[in-house]
């Protein structure tokens, strides 16, 4: 099957990061490929994916990268397929991924994430797959039913913690 | 003809901003409205209109509010349709509504774009709707086109720009 | 008894900050409650939660929350009960919960504490409760009292830390 | 009558900010004092104020201050009235101020609002006040009720912009 | 005469910082060339730039963008002249294109300036020029000297300042 | 009559600035200098200055500089007189100057001031000279009188405020 | 022999940053006392000890605090005795407690060192003393002699480092 | 063989950052020397290494410090080679260091690397003496496809991935 996602990462230092977007995409059953190709390092490499993405079939791109993470920005420039950017968290707390990613000028869109927000970024492609795909919407449907459910059970326990006096 | 595309400002002091969006997708052909609501002033009306948005035949939400911006996340809460949410300047130089769009939790992605970034949002926006329609992809394709001919023009204008020696 | 504070909480990971308010509430005396609610995973249960806090008593809500903390804000949105803020540390240091948090749009006020400020935000709330209720302004009067003893006992063994020439 | 609430600045440059909790406290009906004290300037003052605003009958205090904002701080530390904190923009963005204010140490409390929330200072000190008075509840919540109404007007309004074909 | 520099801005906005660039280099009697290329607009004409600017004579290249400024790094990916930097100042103060200019991944770097500092990148490819041009390193020394003469008369001038009593 | 304090500037551009420092000096009549002198343009006499100050009969330094602010940190490296610092607001508003004055290595302290506090620099090499000057010490005294009054008399004012009902 | 200089801090968890300030001032043989009090906790203490530090013979005031560190500011705003304030890192990188203490209102100086920067202060208070006291005048001149002879011997050591190839 | 990089550092605490521009030149082949010197602590042998520079053949000097970083700015000040600077993380994430570096006035530029950016600092220095040395610009032309390949290789690894239904 033609993968429909592809999860980008510039470096493979990124993949335990990146690699919980390729769970949440697998447990949807989303098809989807992973790549490390740097804007820097292998810039001829990164900008024929992109002009290659659509006539491959991919639908969404997943572009994880840290520092100045110009990854995400330079793959929306030879592009018109969606591209969500992940920014890696590194020096500086994530912050200058996050302005690297963010901060594109008008008529190059990325959608940005929260640092190191790759489960997020997998969501997202889903929902946007799921604009066209009813299979794909009722998953994503029980997921947030699932993570509403976690957090109720929680509560219920929550009530069951008790203080007594004391100082600390 | 029905709305595919959801502009929601938390104030309508934000649409000088937010009208950005409405008119890339009004260029574009794409059906759209405009609607302020508050996470924090009408927020019952927040999440009705989020709850009934898929079954209404939203297919994108754009959610631009400044400071404390909670209205994009609060909506992504109720919905599984993509948000893409916008941080308005205000105070902090839109570092507050940055963050506080940006770093979602968890389960529920928006996606951010930079500040003021709304022309930014409806392209993704129409991004997203061209996965299933040939005609906006085509039209996407000739916006970016056109992008890259302003810049030639530009760009042949500057070489015509001489120096002579003067200090200042 | 029924609750007078409520103490909400984003996400169980926060229960080691959000305790220490449950703690000093104990050790006033006063009644209070602990759920786990999100604004972003159980969106109507925080509504539902806050429309019908004052009918339950609740005088005062300590809502705690990281990242987007969309949490407080959405709370105070749905009540006039006073409703205090704690960011979590998580990213960037919890600058992006503080801000999420404190810069509330003119209308809905959240009481902000500092990051994992969350025993401040008892007392705080207890400050409020002691406005009409005399033992527990009592109690809080020696409360603060034994606060300045025990920097001025610190203070007594100061004064015999010697230092001897030594250079590191 | 005496106030009920203490509004304290560090400076009378701060008025124009501040003078918004007076008016929001004179529509209430609620009885206010207004005072320039600086902790800085003139620390006994602000000491001796602090010390007897509890038997005065003050039930809430709304200090502003700017820059390194040692005032709501300094009064929080001699008094058990509960203390709001308004950063003042200044120099920094007002990121000084609202750090100054908001990073109190355990034991301290002071609820702090955002940069130049004036307003939120004095709704919060209705809601404390509401506690304990029906009368002010009902105002309140009038309030609330009318902040609705403004947006969703203002949401009528904008079903009526219009965009025509126009690039910019 | 073939360039020696090539100045490149993002946008032809960018050209009354950048021009400052190309007033020094016009004094010093250096060959340069201006272009506007956009790594996000016209990635293709970047590349192309990049991967020939070294045949082509280039000995060294300007770069100036602003926020998510990948362009400077996008160049510096494609070839080993030495490429300087210039973050030019937009929202969020210059901050987001300081950090996506100056925090490049370990193997290519860029030589970033201060933000608006495009005269500093100027003078810094002159050093560079002239560690093989004689002519250009005897032009630097007398500019430098200029520079120190200019701030020796602002300090004689400076002498002759005087204040006499008054408050403000 | 030799200056006892030495006011130095990076630029002549900071003298609004620093010229707060030189009428607060000549209302102490305290005997003072004024120079231009930049760690960057002019080293030379920078050193040369710092190593002859004590010799000359300086006593305290004052020294104001903007963005990657050195000269106070090298002046304060070539001599034992106390070395205050004045970061200048420029870009980042002022954030980079402070950074570069405050932060200084162990062994070398540079007594820094906040953005642009020029005159609290001159209060503070007062304040220092006043250790051993009982005329100083006196004047200083009164000065800090007449602050308290100023304010005093503000909140007098401030009795004399009255809102009337009225929305905005 | 009486204390010339009092150390003071907001909390004896200060002491292990604090007490490099003790361990300087006792090799100049320079006499101090240390004690624990907070801005926040006793500030009864605090102000009478800064009313009565001149009558004592304090000559200089260093004060560390952290958080929203008023303990400097409110010193010196009770007393003409040079105050040197030491931010203390906690929370936010030290940045609040720099920016609380840094930004002092025009009036009140508190001479800033760098987070943690307690050695820095001691000598900073030496170079005070020094203005009228030979003996420790002769002692920080040595000092900064050793500073340097430490560094130039350091410099030896490197010249000894060898690097053979290899990569990492 | 004389030295054409000169590498120089605050301190030798900041060795196992700057080792690894030493080791990058010891790759090349490219002769070096390194020296501790501090722009705080010796600033006269600082002085006398800038002004030395040229005439002892040194073409690029490459200069490493922290905090107050003041290091690579007073270098430039004294010398018309180029600097490149490298900001040494400590407190405040490195920020105070890039910042005391970057943002150098108008006529003394700073090459500034990201937050310890040393191996970057050393591929620069190189690219620089490559434009008057062939066989520098071959090796590092041959680096460069090295970090190419390297990530080809890691990213043919990548498709080896695979992910199996599970939650975390």
């Amino acid at each position: 099957m033609n993968p429909l996602v592809s999860i980008i990462m510039g470096s493979t230092s990124d993949l335990p990061v990146m690699e919980k977007a390729a769970k949440f995409l697998d447990e949807m059953g989303i098809s989807f490929e992973m790549n490390a190709l740097s804007a820097h390092r292998t810039p001829g490499e990164v900008e024929e994916f992109a002009l290659r993405a659509s006539e491959r079939g991919i639908k969404v791109i997943i572009a994880g990268a840290g520092m100045a993470a110009a990854l995400p920005g330079v793959i929306a420039a030879n592009t018109t397929v969606p591209v969500i950017g992940v920014p890696i968290k590194g020096m500086l707390d994530g912050l200058d991924a996050l302005l690297s990613i963010v901060q594109m000028p008008p008529g190059i869109p990325v959608a940005t994430m929260g640092v190191n927000g790759a489960l997020n970024a997998a969501i997202l492609a889903s929902e946007m797959l799921a604009l066209a795909d009813d299979g794909i919407a009722s998953k994503l449907q029980a997921y947030k039913t699932g993570l509403k459910q976690k957090i109720v059970k929680a509560n219920a326990e929550l009530a069951d913690v008790k203080y007594t006096h004391k100082t600390n």
